[in-house]
């Protein structure tokens, strides 16, 4: 397979905007980044983070914030984005995802929080505690089709290059193994490198840590946040999931994201509403 | 010492916010809940958290984004908050503090996105896997002012009924335990209960985890989100919080709140710049 390039990969075909004026860009919900229908929340956090690049004055999300208002459907939709603040070293600013109704009615979908840095500024040091997951070799986990009818395949498996710690995999074989931890290598299909877009897309791109517990069905996202630390190594990314609260009818899911180098480059906590199942 | 009751302590008086029209709300920022020149970071939170439950349908914060833009002051300040949606179970607003300069003019100095719901609507199901914190008895703990200069005692101590396990104040003599982890009792001093918006507070209440690492100095607070999950008994908190990644001169710090039933009611994680010391 030919690899692409960062810039010239469906992804970042998928999470084009157009400038379409002040802070108003127009994008295209693309269908291939569903399961069933839903459009996987950390693509559209990419999409929004990327119509704040271009909007502040700093290139990287620091820390960014997502709460999913309504359903995103595939089609057309407008990023309106705003600054709240430019700094020295960090600026600050909110983004909107809208699409119409069918009544033609303009609908938010997402609004977002966010404050951008430069990475490449950051001093090297590193005195992380943290360790990073322990996983089987690649070749060794299990790809997200396996076992699969191909026809019930979602399509965003086709563009993710997706593999599962066994470990952490029973509930696929129908035996959950009861923490509520996901771990798998993560890439994009068509060997686009990682960026800090991409991680934004991998702290979500896991299947639910619920499903280990036992619980099926829609897992929908509240409210997402991520925090960009450092720019990914080119290579495959490690990341580990875990849930350690399931009360009152929601769940937090923490995603450490790891690269080729050991370094941490992406924490992420979401709120989302438990499965009924 | 009488106890004071939700709705009439120092807390309340000093996060009270005044309707001044539409989404707009006068404060003033009380000098009691500052360190050295700067104001509390929870403590400005829960008047925002106040000022958004006003605004929106819903009462209690399910979780809130706060990104600190420039050092508030004490004094009088504004709040303004917008209704970005309103759903059945959710509703999610933003609000803004904002204070004048030197020169008159308005300045920003916190943005805050967040979602409510109604703590008392939720089921009860719990399926928790996290452990609470193990803090020697709340008599075996230090207080925040033990073995101070009474006249170096910041004011926020006064405010807060703060008991450190020994275990994690080595730093405060000189011996910093060299694990990023700070745990202790917390409750208000003048024995209000908690509540969702005392646990804004709490999870930001604790000295910085840097000083267990060895570092002193500001750790200045970029992005504080907090999830409420539970409404918390009455009663004394304990709260820890945990640094696993001090890298590229930021850090994160994560705090879990626990009451008095053993449930955990609240869980936050904050990006903060990490102190030159």
């Amino acid at each position: 397979m030919t690899e692409a390039t960062i810039g010239a990969s469906a992804f970042d075909r998928d999470t084009a905007v157009i400038p379409r004026g002040e802070g108003v860009f127009d994008a295209e919900l693309s269908a291939e980044w569903t399961i069933g229908h839903a459009v996987n929340g950390g693509y559209l956090l990419a999409l929004l983070g990327r119509a704040l690049g271009d909007t502040l004055p700093h290139p990287d999300p620091f820390t960014i914030t997502a709460h999913y208002l309504t359903a995103s459907r595939p089609g057309p939709a407008t990023v309106r984005t705003s600054t709240v603040r430019t700094g020295r070293t960090l600026s600050t600013g909110t983004a909107s995802l809208l699409q119409r109704d069918e009544e033609g009615r303009e609908v938010e979908r997402i609004r977002v929080l966010a404050s951008y840095g430069d990475l490449a500024a950051l001093p090297d040091d590193v005195r992380t505690s943290a360790k990073p997951p322990q996983l089987p070799p690649y070749e060794h986990c299990l790809g997200a089709e396996d076992g699969m009818d191909p026809a019930a395949v979602p399509p965003i498996t086709r563009q993710l290059d997706l593999r599962l710690d066994p470990a952490t995999a029973g509930w696929a074989v129908g035996a959950p193994g009861g923490r509520g931890e996901m771990r798998a290598w993560f890439g994009l299909a068509d060997g686009r490198d990682p960026d800090p877009l991409a991680l934004l897309l991998a702290v979500d791109a896991l299947p639910p840590t619920a499903f280990e517990l036992g619980l099926s069905g829609w897992v929908p996202t509240v409210e997402l946040t991520v925090h960009v630390r450092c720019r990914p190594a080119p290579g495959p990314l490690r990341v580990s999931v875990t849930t350690r609260n399931l009360a009152g009818g929601f769940l937090e899911e923490d995603a450490e994201v790891w690269d080729g180098q050991d370094r941490l480059v992406a924490q992420s906590r979401q709120l989302a509403r438990a499965p009924l199942g």
